[in-house]
């Protein structure tokens, strides 16, 4: 990946391009190699609506062969992630790329207007009655404290420990530590969330390199192994007790089913914490805890160094940044340096199964779309 | 599919339902046999910029299930049934869905500025200069004008061959035959093309259902069989003799190599006609005739019914319509019911094999995505 940021002079082109330089040296391979290419890239923030994937992999000189751009709000990169995996497993393909891409500073207003009025989920029934992303969360906070007795200091917690992480990763945006009276005291947003609450609007790419256990041989660098691939999309049920997401659940159900592992199994994970309530729920649903202890997963500190899983170790959204089509793919760069070990400062010693989880869009309140990819060392 | 058109009143939720039903109710499927679904969509035109595909699935009860929006331009349709195609091939999936869905009538200025200055392009190298997709076409009818003797007559027939088709074809947005001297004298738009030698803009959706052999004996309706899937993107070269693309050959040449046959053994073929000289110039790079006797295919009547291969017995773009992210799979509707004998008063007779080709976006003049499929009765 790239170091996530606000970079006004920087395009489409220059950030793919580092970011695509970076995944075929890390993997010992060239453009020629690429047989198939997917990105996720919303584009809705960008001046570059369409071809931006094409544009990008130019680049570095990877052309001619098929690119797909994937687009599912900010579960895309995970979802460009999982439809390259599909394309090895089709045995069509042995080395496909993905990776994903976003601009999103320099908005103008009207896409700023597009972003906040339900353009993430449905315009129509809930772009219509004022709902968007970080107004769900606060009463998604707000069910969660009134249900399980989840602490304004427990949510607030979730920041301090992500900036913390982040605070030992160079590619953060942000690398400055807070403190829980910090986040308490920052801007209000969505009653209960403030500024520091909320992830950021970010510019970054990141890339990544799927091969078949036959084709790794061929090149140089250190593979692990994709052990699940699960995604799954929302209903129209809102269980209301303290945000649960169905979806969630289905998709970590499916890739614990697929990679015979349980929540127990997992050492390191990156989880989607678009906002603070976010992390606490989702520990709940991917199963790290019994609903309504999130909290408490987070007051005692048994989500980072030290902890298990550690969660978010290279800072997560909220202090990695969130360009959104990137995002999933970045999680995946993380978590393949923590299982190689080479993690620096923010390594979980004895990684060996790690866990990521993306997700975007909302419909009723729920995912619309939600990937979980299980790796292995 | 859904007739196409101007439907202000209707919005992706009503559409999506119509063409989803058509193609469950053509399959003899229920909405829990999807397993999986892949929607192309390019949104930038629609209130609708994400999660499309999961409101419109919803409409008819297909939930939970992985849903990827594919947006590649005017080549989105296909790209998505391709990778439903690959989903299938994995082995992962029995039984997949493949749709298209676009809204562009009621455009906003700011959008209609995005989809003139280079959205479907490379804005900042293309986009800058003024390229745009009209603009293109049109030096290309001029490249071929000059090169191959190309006449403006023959250029206007392909417009009236299609809307004679299109006259019909009881989907098409446009059931009125038009003359060679209609066409001439309509209003210019790119010089030598006029509105006569451009498609609308269309608001539709479309359907299709992908099932692997072993599943197919499950469900009543007719299958055809998908021969071959081929997806490429262009290259820095755009080749000035005549707007020749490397792309589309290349996609054509992978999927006539997939199916053991040639342009030869094509009885109809829906290709992406957006302007009248695109027709002339897929004939050549598909294969249907040499480089530069495009124009004397179109004259000589080789491509209406009784000639072979018969090209855009639906109206093709021009006369059915073109509702973006729909194109590509309304197109594989057509050559399935023409495989299936079904297509009335335009069936192609003994059509047996049949090809699509979809496109979309350029980068320096050739094809950001280009897909073509071909299917046996």
């Amino acid at each position: 990946m790239v170091p996530f940021g606000k970079y006004p002079e920087r395009g489409i082109r220059k950030m793919g391009e580092e970011a695509l330089w970076n995944a075929l040296n890390d993997a010992g391979a060239r453009p020629k190699d690429i047989q198939t290419a997917y990105c996720g890239n919303v584009g809705v923030a960008s001046d570059t609506p369409m071809m931006a994937a094409q544009i990008a992999l130019e680049q570095v000189g990877i052309l001619k062969i098929p690119v797909t751009r994937i687009e599912n709000a900010c579960g895309s990169g995970s979802n460009a992630f999982r439809d390259a995996w599909l394309a090895i497993q089709s045995g069509i393909y042995d080395v496909a790329l993905a990776f994903g891409i976003e601009k999103m500073t320099k908005m103008t207003m009207e896409q700023m207007k597009i972003m906040a009025s339900g353009g993430g989920g449905d315009k129509e029934m809930e772009g219509s009655m004022g709902f968007f992303a970080v107004g769900i969360f606060g009463m998604a906070a707000h069910l969660h404290m009134d249900k399980y007795g989840t602490t304004r200091e427990q949510i607030a917690k979730v920041s301090v420990k992500n900036h913390f992480h982040g605070s030992l990763n160079p590619l953060a945006q942000y690398g400055k530590p807070v403190t829980v009276e910090e986040v308490i005291a920052s801007r209000p947003i969505s009653d209960p969330l403030n500024m520091l609450d909320c992830c950021p609007f970010s510019d970054g790419a990141a890339a990544a390199i799927l091969v078949s256990p036959e084709a790794a041989k061929r090149f140089s660098g250190t593979p692990v192994r994709v052990l699940a691939a699960a995604q799954a999309s929302g209903t129209y049920t809102m269980e209301t007790e303290g945000m649960v997401s169905e979806t969630i659940q289905r998709a970590a159900q499916q890739a614990y089913e697929m990679s015979g592992l349980g929540p127990e199994d997992i050492d390191v994970a990156e989880v989607h914490d678009c906002f603070t309530i976010a992390e606490i729920t989702h520990y709940e649903d991917l199963g790290f805890c019994k609903r309504g202890e999130g909290g408490r997963l987070i007051e005692e500190d048994r989500t980072t160094f030290g902890g298990r899983p550690v969660v978010n170790p290279s800072g997560g959204l909220l202090s990695k940044g969130h360009p959104l089509g990137a995002t999933g793919v970045a999680q995946i760069c993380e978590i393949v340096q923590q299982l190689r070990g080479k993690s620096g400062k923010r390594q979980v010693e004895g990684a060996r199964i790690g866990l990521t989880h993306n997700g975007g869009g909302f419909r009723h309140g729920d995912g619309g779309c939600t990937c979980v990819h299980i790796f292995e060392a």
